[in-house]
C-alpha cells in the first residue's frame, strides 16, 4: 500500500536573501537549487535565492550567478522586497547583528549559523523576533549538522535539565584524540591537525576554548531557560594539556576531553569550557577525532547522547536548510507565533563555587615526610584526598593526587599551599575530573 | 549580565484532555501539576488537565482527582468544550484511532505516543490534521525520550537520507546484551529479563520484532518522505539467535543486534526488522542493555547518532510534554499551520531484492570434498564467498561462511541447495551482516 498523501494545497515559493556565500552559503545555494524538487515533494515549499550579500562580486562561484543576484551591500539583501526570509552565514558580530535586527524588525524570519552573535546578542535578537512575531532559528550554531537546538528548546522544554556536557569543537577533539591514541605531544598533534586541515593556520579560537565557549553559552541558556552570555562563560583551552597527563589519565581509567559544561545547581546556572578527565566508559569518552557530541542529563528523561560531524559546509548547510524549511512553514501560518522558549531572570552561579574532583600532578623531591606535608596542605583548605599515586625516578618523584569534590576557590588555595612547600619542585598539572555524580 | 527576557505578553492557559492514565499518563499529569511554574517560566504556557478518559474510575491514582475529572467514556474527553488539546497515551488501534480522528476533525491538536496507531493509520491521521490545520505530534512513538521524530521531520527535512538504523526495542537489546556479555542462552536471558522487569510476562510483541516493526515503519516514512506502512515491514525476531552465533560473531569482530532498518535504494524505500551482525566498532554496537539508539546516514550530514532511554514512564512523558508545549504554541498562532512533512507516493522496494552480506553456520560431516560441494552450492546461486572458517570436533565440524552482498532471494536459493547436500547435517544459522557499505 502506497497511500498518496501529496497535498491538494499548492506549492508555495519563498524568496531567500542570503548573507555570506562562503563554504556553508555556497553549499546551501547549490542544495536549494539541486534538491529543489525533493524538498518541494517533502515539504510543499520551493525556495528561490533572490539576493546574496558577498564581499567580492567578482569572485568565481560554484553556483549559477544571475544578473543582480550578488551585492556588496548586505543591507540591500535585507531590504529587498522580494526577500521573504533572511539566512545569515557571514559570521562575526558586525554587521551581522545589525543586519539581523533590521530583518527581524521588518518582519522577516531569520535563520543564522552565527554562534558568536547568538552568544553575544541572543537576548536582543530573540526579543526583536518575539516583538515582530517571526521565527529566529539557529540550529547550525552548535554542533554543525547535529540536531540539538530544536531538541533542547522543544522536545525537552518541559524537562528541568540539570546538566549538559558537550564536545563541541572538532579541532581540539581531533588533537586530544591524536595525543591519546598515538602518544604524541600537543605541538606535534596540532601540527598534524593543521597539515590535514582540521586546524586553521591560526588555531587560537579553537585551542583557547573560545569557539566552544560561545556554544557553551547557547547550550546552557536553552537547557536552563536563563540566559548565560558569552562573557559569563569561564574558559580554559587545551594548550596546557600534556601527553604525560593523558597517559596518567589512561592508567586511572580516564580520558581527557575539552568539554563545554552547562550546569544548574542550587547556586544557580553556569557555563564553562575546560579540559576535563572523564571516565573511559563515559559515552563522551569514545567520541573520536573531529566528531562532536552533546550529552544531556535530566531527572526524568535520563541521559541522552547526540553525536555527529560538528562542522563542515555540508552538515552545517543541512542544519541551516532544516531551519529555513521550518521558518518558512511558520511564516506561512501568517500569524504571530508564540516564542519557542522564554528566558527568565535567574541566578548565575559564581565560578569560584563550582565544585569538581581534581587531578593534581606534582614533581617532588623523593624524601621522607613529603607526602605528609602535601596531605596537610590539602587538609588545611578542606580538600579531601581520594587517591594518591607515586612514580619515582631516582631522587625525583611524580605524585598524582585525585581529590574528592572541592570548589575552585578551595583548590586554588590548596595549590598555592602546595607550591610553597620546599620539596615540591613543580605543580605540573591541575585538571578537573568529572564523573556522573560530581 | 542577566538580561530580563520575561515577556510582556501574558501567560496563556491550555485545557488538556488526556486519554489513558497508566504509567505515562499518570507521570504526565503529575509533571503538568508539579512543574507548572517552571514550564510557565520557560514557555509562557500553563496547562490544566480538564478531563481524563480511563478504564476504571475507582482505581487509586497517584495524582489528585477532582470531581468529574475522570470518565470511562473517552469520547467525552474529546468533545469536552474546555479541552483545547488532546493527549493520547491509551495505546492500541481502537478506539484510539477514532478518538484522534474525532479530535482532529473538531480542530483540536493531538499529541500521541501510540506507535501502532501511527504505523497503521498514519496517512489518514496526518491528512485529517492537515485538513483541520492543527498539529498532530508523535515524538514519543519512537525511542521514548530520545528526540528523533522532530529532528527527522524538521532539522533533516532538506536532507535526502539513505539509511536509518535503530535499536528501538529495549527488551530485546537487554536480552542480546546479556547473551553477549555473560554467554547465557536466549531462554536464560529472557527469564532474567522477565524477573528484572525488562520483559513483559508475555514478551511476544518485543522478541518477535513486532514492536520494533511499528517504529521502523515510522522512522522510514519520516526519513524518506514516502509512507511505509506497518504491513510493509519485513520482520524477524530474536527467538532464533543462539549463544553459539553470538560467540562466533565476536570472534569475527561483530556484535548481534536487533535492528530496525530503513533504506532508500534505486529500487525504492524499505523498512525491515531483523537480527543483524554489525562491526564491533560501529556506534550501535556499544549500545547496551535497555538503551535505545538511532543512527542516521545522509550524503551531506554524514552519520548522526541519537541514544538514550527508549522506554519508561518518565522519559516517554518528557517527549509527550515537549509535544504538548509545541502543539500549544502552534495552536496559539491561531492560523492554519503548514504541515511539517508531506508524503509523496513512492516505490517500495521488494524485500526479495534487499541485499546484505550473510553469515551462514553449517554443521557438516568432516569429510574430504564437503567444502567444494558447499562452495559450488553458493556459486550456482551467484553468491560469492568472502571468508570461511572451520571448527572441527571429531567427525563433525562447524563451518562458518560469510558471503559478499547477495539478495534475499539468492541467499534463500543457496541455503536450499546447501540443505540438500548429504554431508550438511544442519543449516544452523543464517544471519544478515550489515556494514557501512553493504
Amino acid at each position: 500500500m502506497v497511500p498518496s498523501l501529496s497535498s491538494p494545497t499548492m506549492e508555495r515559493t519563498i524568496g531567500i536573501g542570503l548573507l555570506g556565500a562562503g563554504t556553508v552559503g555556497g553549499t546551501l545555494v547549490r542544495r536549494l537549487v539541486g534538491e529543489s524538487d525533493a524538498i518541494a515533494a517533502k515539504t510543499g515549499l520551493r525556495f528561490d535565492v533572490r539576493r546574496i550579500g558577498v564581499r567580492d562580486v567578482a569572485r568565481v562561484r560554484d553556483f549559477e550567478v544571475t544578473e543582480g543576484l550578488l551585492t556588496t551591500d548586505p543591507f540591500e539583501v535585507v531590504r529587498d522586497p522580494t526577500v521573504d526570509l533572511v539566512v545569515e552565514v557571514m559570521g562575526g558580530l558586525e554587521p551581522a547583528g545589525d543586519l539581523l535586527l533590521a530583518a527581524l524588525r521588518s518582519g522577516k524570519p531569520v535563520v543564522t549559523a552565527n554562534k558568536e552573535l547568538i552568544a553575544a546578542r541572543g537576548p536582543e535578537l530573540i526579543e526583536a523576533a518575539e516583538i515582530a512575531g517571526v521565527p529566529l532559528l539557529f540550529e547550525a550554531s552548535v554542533g554543525g549538522g547535529i540536531p540539538i537546538i530544536r531538541p533542547l528548546s522543544e522536545t525537552l522544554a518541559g524537562e528541568p535539565l540539570h546538566r549538559v556536557l558537550g564536545i563541541v569543537n572538532g579541532t581540539t577533539n581531533y588533537i586530544l584524540t591524536a595525543m591519546t591514541e598515538d602518544g604524541t605531544s600537543y605541538a606535534e598533534a596540532l601540527g598534524d591537525a593543521k597539515d590535514l586541515g582540521y586546524a586553521e593556520p591560526d588555531p587560537t579560537a579553537d585551542v583557547s576554548g573560545s569557539d566552544a565557549a560561545a556554544k557553551a553559552a547557547i547550550l546552557a541558556s536553552l537547557a536552563f531557560g536563563t540566559w548565560v552570555g558569552r562573557d559569563d562563560v569561564y574558559v580554559e583551552g587545551i594548550e596546557g594539556v600534556t601527553a604525560t597527563d593523558i597517559a596518567f589519565a589512561a592508567e586511572f581509567g580516564y580520558v581527557i576531553k575539552l568539554l563545554a559544561v552547562g550546569e544548574r545547581t542550587s547556586a544557580g546556572v553556569s557555563a564553562r569550557v575546560h579540559p576535563a578527565m572523564i571516565p573511559a566508559d563515559h559515552p563522551l569518552a569514545s567520541i573520536r577525532g573531529a566528531t562532536n557530541a552533546i550529552f544531556i542529563v535530566g531527572p526524568s528523561v535520563g541521559s541522552l547522547l547526540f553525536s555527529g560531524p560538528g562542522a563542515g559546509g555540508d552538515p552545517t548547510a543541512t542544519a541551516v536548510l532544516g531551519d529555513v524549511i521550518d521558518a518558512a512553514r511558520e511564516m506561512l501560518a501568517g500569524a504571530q507565533v508564540a516564542p519557542r522558549i522564554r528566558f527568565s531572570p535567574g541566578e548565575l552561579a559564581s565560578f569560584e563555587d563550582m565544585s569538581t574532583r581534581w587531578y593534581v600532578r606534582l614533581v617532588v623531591d623523593d624524601q621522607p615526610g613529603v607526602l605528609a606535608q602535601i596531605a596537610s596542605a590539602f587538609g588545611e583548605e578542606h580538600v579531601s584526598i581520594r587517591s594518591v599515586w607515586q612514580e619515582g625516578v631516582d631522587s625525583e618523584a611524580s605524585l598524582i593526587i585525585v581529590t574528592h569534590a572541592a570548589a575552585e576557590s578551595e583548590q586554588r588555595a590548596a595549590v598555592a599551599r602546595l607550591a610553597a612547600i620546599e620539596a615540591v619542585r613543580d605543580v605540573a598539572a591541575v585538571i578537573r575530573v568529572l564523573e556522573d555524580d560530581a
